[in-house]
């Protein structure tokens, strides 16, 4: 599957740039980040689910959610705010994960079809200074691959609707 | 006024920095950034006014104004979401132009307290590419000066409490 995602982060920049595709609309793909019941069922390792503190997916909103680990004993926790909520196409939100605070990002996603039902997600996410880029960076190689795996596995199984 | 003030912003980086000292406590200066009925005395150039559409300065809030020119000829709209507020010290804020929709800011301000009363507001701007940086910059140039100075007025004045 990993050649269905690109991911550009040159050395000495504040940015990750990336892009996924999907084997659904734009709009569905939409749905599985703004929709509460749908962002549990991908965003996360695989043995994890999540505990939602906040969704409010509107421009203005705000989120919240715990990532718990299958033993329960392992939790981690992020929240940020909405932006910008443009249904079905765009998605521009901060992002902050609470056991490193301080380090907020902005991340802008944007949504597009393609031939054939398909679609293409393509995310920015802008960082205020380079170890925080580099963090991330390090954090989310793999992870990003396995939660939209999930989401692949999603939208195979008809769940997105 | 202008020693008062620093700005880093370096060729080919997505970052505005700047400083700016007070001659008020941080919490008065954090204050004059947060409560609604005072940020439309000094954000905008001098002879507007603000029109404010929303504002709800707490952690996952949001907020939206409007400064009209004096004539009443002139508007521009900007809106934005709170990602952290803690009172005194950060403010971490998202920032948007509607004249210049899709290019938002992340921004993150920190105040702290300097000897004899004063302060030392220190600000990052991050911007998801270099033209939305170097158009910022082109802006601000004169307008940050102005909108502090506007707040050193207040200061002096007594307004802010």
């Amino acid at each position: 599957m990993t050649s269905k995602r690109t991911v550009a982060a040159l050395p000495g920049e504040l940015t990750i740039a990336f892009t996924r595709e999907f084997e659904a609309p734009a709009a569905l793909v939409f749905r599985a980040h703004t929709e509460e019941d749908l962002i549990g069922k991908w965003i996360g390792p695989i043995g994890t689910h999540m505990r939602m503190r906040e969704w409010d997916a509107r421009t203005g909103g705000s989120w919240s959610y715990v990532v718990v680990s299958g033993s329960g004993n392992g939790e981690w926790a992020f929240h940020g705010a909405f932006h910008e909520v443009t249904e079905p196409s765009r998605l521009v939100q901060t992002w902050e994960f609470e056991g490193n605070p301080g380090h907020p990002n902005l991340e802008i996603l944007e949504f597009a079809d393609l031939d054939g039902g398909r679609s293409r997600l393509t995310g920015l996410s802008v960082f205020p200074t380079l170890e925080d880029r580099d963090g991330m960076l390090a954090d989310m190689d793999g992870g990003m691959d396995e939660n939209f795996n999930r989401l692949d596995g999603l939208i195979a199984a008809g769940e997105l609707g």
